[in-house]
């Protein structure tokens, strides 16, 4: 198992947070800066409690936590939070200049063989990393939300990476019980970034549209089709769909209800107008008014509940 | 709790016997009925399997599978399937034409006052039902696969489908342990099947784009997003991913992000060359080699295990 001497965490929205939560709930030390003194702050109060949530959630241990919590620390400046960091994980608004700004700053601060990683959810490595000098280092490891739950983290290598800056950000995550997936070519929006695009314009689309409400829709993703992909990927779902026969069956069958769908009947819009920003926002907030930390804290119980399960169920039997 | 005198499953491929052996395995008597007799004589041990197997997946009490079975029977004509039976469920291939001739026939064996319901993926009430005569109670109950386990039933009533049905059929599936949701519009693919649609399109794409292989695509989703969505809804999901401020919060950040991708960075294509499926065959193939049937058991082991954390989950708090 690889331990960083200490990761420093740099921008303390919902991703630092979770980040740090992650790291020191596997009793690692963290340091972590935001240029905006109240964000810090916020984090100082936010990292324990979701590190120390974990542990409720069964998805850590008291004492870890705790250990991880006795070196988790506010940095007053970028240099003091990357200094002596073995892992600078960059966890800022989705901003390509400020991205760039940025490393462009670690570099010059960082110890030489630190990992410099991005968590950006769609920019290319070259956008990211553009006034870096040292591009070796460099890489996108893009968690999803929350970081300190959801196992899935997307690797991203630019032209310029060496296979051992991928070794290490794979040892690394492996270390904090994530599964790194490697992508092999970068494109904008990676795999996950490009699948929830697709998937969230859809239902944007049919809440806009009237054929469904935000609840019904969010219930029926839920219970429907994510209960597939959560047991079987969507190529496997189709695969194990038409019996015996496998995907050729499938597709025999069902190529042709794709098609007709593919052929014009999924939405098609890049972008939202003002009007139907406000629509959706005001169904979505009618939907789940005033309580997103409870509905949080509900989602994380379910969040765990499932990943205890899957790991009972792989634990119980092949496959 | 309603519970029909019998239910009729006209079509005995993987949707039909899984409606069978769901309610089987609620001791429902029911009478399937294909015309191709050996398929019929397949699902007459195949039903029997797949409902004792939800046992085994603690989703079914023995007794009452064992109770359903006995008055599980195989019909050697339409008319005897169709005969008595309160509630007629259509399951063969997603064909209009094959479909409309099917109901235009059940219509003139069926009881009067029988629930006539189609399990169509994709297809508008008014293709379906085009033949019949009496359109009140005729609407579509869309199961996912397997129809067994996965709760999610899509509702969609044609335009002329009484209230009085579609209260029927939320009664039968709600007794069958199902969660129906209302399509309150009929379009093409309903909600389920546009979003699987977006979703599957886009997966090819990166496969046959060598962006990523499928056995890390099908992991990425299961580990990923839909592991996320399976806890919340995409709605939800994002009103959740940007702290106290919610959706608003979120569109603010991320909504430039998803309009990049949204701009042409998505798949658009409409059709699969016969080259492409045949390299997609051949990769989802090689993926997962030649056991089909096992695959699917560790499947149904994975769904059954979610559905019982979630149960539990919910059981276990609030939200």
């Amino acid at each position: 198992m690889s331990m960083p001497r200490k990761v420093a965490v740099i921008g303390a929205g919902e991703i630092g947070v979770g980040w740090a939560a992650l790291c020191a709930s596997a009793g690692w030390p963290v340091a972590m800066f935001d240029m905006n003194q109240r964000t810090t702050e916020r984090a100082f109060t936010e990292v324990p409690r979701r590190a120390r949530g974990l542990v409720a959630l069964d998805r850590a241990t008291q004492g870890m936590v705790e250990r991880g919590l006795l070196e988790f620390t506010q940095a007053r400046s970028l240099l003091q939070a990357v200094k002596d960091a073995d892992w600078v994980v960059e966890a800022i608004a989705e901003d390509p200049v400020a991205k760039q700004k940025l490393f462009e700053s670690i570099e010059l601060v960082a110890s030489p063989d630190a990992l410099l990683t991005s968590s950006s959810s769609s920019l290319l490595p070259y956008d990211i990393f553009a006034r870096c000098r040292g591009l070796g280092r460099c890489l996108v490891t893009h968690p999803l939300n929350p970081p300190e739950l959801i196992p899935l983290v997307e690797i991203v290598p630019g032209e310029r990476t060496t296979p051992a800056a991928v070794e290490r950000a794979l040892d690394y995550l492996r270390a904090l019980g994530r599964m790194p997936i490697l992508i092999r070519k970068p494109v904008p929006g990676y795999v996950v970034g490009r699948i929830a695009a697709a998937v969230w314009r859809e239902c944007i689309d049919l809440v806009l549209q009237g054929v469904i409400d935000v609840p019904d829709l969010d219930r029926a993703v839920s219970l429907g089709p994510a209960l597939g992909w959560a047991s079987a990927g969507p190529h496997l779902t189709y695969h194990l769909a038409a019996g015996q026969g496998g995907v050729t069956a499938f597709l025999q069958h069902l190529l042709a209800s794709f098609e007709r769908l593919w052929e014009g009947n999924l939405a098609t819009w890049q972008k939202l107008d003002p009007g139907e920003q406000r629509r959706l926002t005001q169904a979505i907030e009618k939907a789940y008014a005033g309580k997103v930390e409870m509905l949080r804290e509900a989602r994380d119980r379910r969040l765990a509940a499932i990943l205890r399960a899957l790991e009972q169920s792989r634990a119980a039997g092949p496959g």
